[in-house]
């Protein structure tokens, strides 16, 4: 059996192989602490859950439109619209088996071959994967560290761009950096997509998930509605990351087209759980609320014991659940010849498991610092305190080493 | 903003259109008869609906593996292994978000431009879409209509075979026609599999759905499992249309990358609904029984109905819930020039809807025969009695007319 060349240029999720491995560790009888996961250990709110067995019990278990129900998408409509300052109505949604098929869909309907589109690397590996997957040509644009946050490297995404660039991804609130832009940034990526009439794809799965201040949309900005598809998903912000829903939002035109392709690829997304994105948007938010509350505990708590330990530098960032902490002193120190070496070596000495900068993208040619993800949506604070202990007596005799030379 | 070319190979189910015409009739305060949607009316078994509340509950809420939970592929592995005689394990089998993303993946999996794949037509259309959206060569191959039945046109199917001929779709227990090969045909069918290696999707989505005799899947025949991918769909044996939980079973090597797939595109089907999925196969199978008869009582009133009406043809199949009769006569008494005018005009003078020929694919040069498919999955006994009665009368007259003609 022969497969087909297009397979070659297909991505993957490599942070999988990572929870094989700590998988194989745990096996062995040592305990891991689960850094790696971008998934939720805290359970769906209740009042949704109810919502989606009355709506099974109800009988809303045969086809809905391939769009998704018309109530979740005004009700999308409503609320993003409203947290953004936008006008929708739901024809401008169209509901997907989770955020990620809109990556999918939006380089289908917007990328011929050959045509350039700008992502963020690091950044979530699915778009570089379905970019060159459908032989677009994947620019990334990277990110500089500053003294409290990151920002993107404008000089070199401008000159990244020529005649055959259309597209541009972006993810505020940033996976895995937790990176956001300041108005500044954002309105001058919107004069970018203006000036040279690129369409954006706003990865907004973290817009929620906030511990102060205020999200804003880039598809807010002047002239920026009709040329900008957000990707909404659930996932995050009500722990639902297993039900697999979000949806699509943008142009109407545009999301006739991705109508179709849904029509195509998944015939509509599950009837009943429909019913519990409706139950969340419009019920209580107790259960989203706890969830935040619960995150920013563990944020503070992470962030207070990395920051604590000499040999790292780490940024706390008001959003995602995310920190990016810089290990290239703790990388150096352990002679460390690969991201995959050092990983190893901390997991196999702490129990510590998490993803490195390399599971977001390939390391640009000038990058010399080193990076990993902490990710504390799957980690409960008891194990954030003990593995840390952990973590600071492995590393401790290393820095007072390096301290006495 | 400018669609891509790709777009333009794109196809659709343009049966979506008949719903939107039953609804605007509905509208106009008419009652419509429901022939058209491939959808039961008939609610998902309660054991079903309460293990999945119960996963629900139980937390998990949470991402699963790409290729779904082991435990529910270890079950349809079981199952469809027992229930076809062949022996697979839970790596031959990968859970999707319904029966129709394998379609997609196969032809993504194994399909380079200008392949050709062999398909049915009549048939589901999205294997010509799917076929055309990736720059394959689209083969339709034809039924004849036999006394008391449809056969492939195999001397067509052989002759239309080239060096460049890579896949073969084969729908057995066909959707629209519902069609069945006996033994010979089967065999024939994999001999030429076999004789010019194409890879078969063999499309089993009816496969449980059965009133006479047993079913028997090609993927059994010597030599076969191992070119041969089964689409397995939990949609129509237990009602579960809306929930979208289906499979791929297939070569273990092909599954992988099946697999690769599902992490690009939906990263994983939803977490709680596979535990329904396990107690649709494990537990009790009233439910499933219960919809099978239901469906037995609707095939047998609506054939003896429509074999009632002397101007149409009607075969009754064992398998799948559709009727395909043979409309020509009405056809040419109504003097249409168009299925589609056909359609609407029994559609305005007697509420019924059901989709034609045209639905499942372009009619071939040197088809002369007019068909419909009338679903009665979605239409009680009472409306099809109802219905019945209103067609006769609308038909008496004409068919009067032409016999003192």
């Amino acid at each position: 059996m022969k497969f087909t060349d297009r397979l070659n240029n297909l991505g993957t999720e490599t942070a999988f192989s990572v929870s094989q491995d700590a998988q194989e560790f745990q096996k062995s009888g040592k305990k891991v602490y689960p850094y790696h996961l971008g998934d939720l250990d805290i359970p769906t709110p209740s009042n949704i859950i109810d919502s989606t067995y009355r709506a099974m019990q109800d009988g809303k278990t045969g086809y809905n439109p391939p769009a998704g129900l018309p109530e979740l998408r005004k009700i999308i409509a409503e609320t993003v619209g409203t947290e953004r300052g936008i006008d929708y109505s739901f024809h401008n949604v169209v509901i997907q088996p989770g955020g990620k098929p809109v990556i999918s869909k939006f380089i289908q309907a917007l990328m011929n071959p050959g045509d350039g589109v700008l992502y963020p690397n690091p950044g979530y590996p699915i778009y570089e994967s379905q970019i060159k997957y459908f032989k677009g040509k994947a620019i990334p644009y990277n990110y500089i560290s500053k003294d409290i946050s990151f920002e993107i490297d404008r000089d070199r995404l401008e000159k990244s761009i020529d005649e055959n660039t259309k597209l541009l991804i972006y993810n505020n609130y940033q996976n895995p950096i937790g990176a956001e832009s300041d108005l500044d940034e954002m309105e001058w990526i919107a004069n970018i997509a203006k000036k040279y009439n690129l369409i954006v794809l706003s990865d907004e799965a973290y817009f929620n998930i906030r511990y102060e201040g205020t999200s804003t949309s880039i598809a807010s900005l002047p002239k920026m509605k009709e040329r900008t598809v957000i990707l909404y998903t659930f996932s995050k912000t009500f722990a639902m990351t297993g039900w697999r829903l979000g949806a699509a939002i943008g142009p109407i035109h545009l999301m006739k087209i991705f109508t179709k392709l849904a029509i195509n690829d998944e015939s509509c997304t599950n009837h009943f759980i429909q019913y519990g994105g409706i139950e969340a948007l419009e019920g209580k938010k107790d259960g989203a609320n706890k969830i935040l509350k619960e995150l920013k505990i563990r944020r503070n708590l992470l962030a207070t014991h990395l920051e604590s330990i000499p040999s790292i530098k780490v940024f706390r960032p008001n959003t995602t659940f995310y920190l990016f902490p810089d290990v290239t002193e703790i990388y150096m120190m352990l002679k460390c010849k690969t991201y995959e070496e050092f990983r190893l070596k901390i997991l196999n000495e702490t129990g510590v498991s998490f993803c490195t900068r390399e599971h977001f993208g390939t390391p640009l040619p000038d990058e010399t610092k080193k990076y990993v993800r902490f990710a504390y949506s799957g980690i409960s604070v008891k194990e954030i305190n003990e593995s840390m202990i952990k973590l600071k007596k492995f590393l401790l005799p290393l820095e007072n080493l390096v301290l006495s030379e």
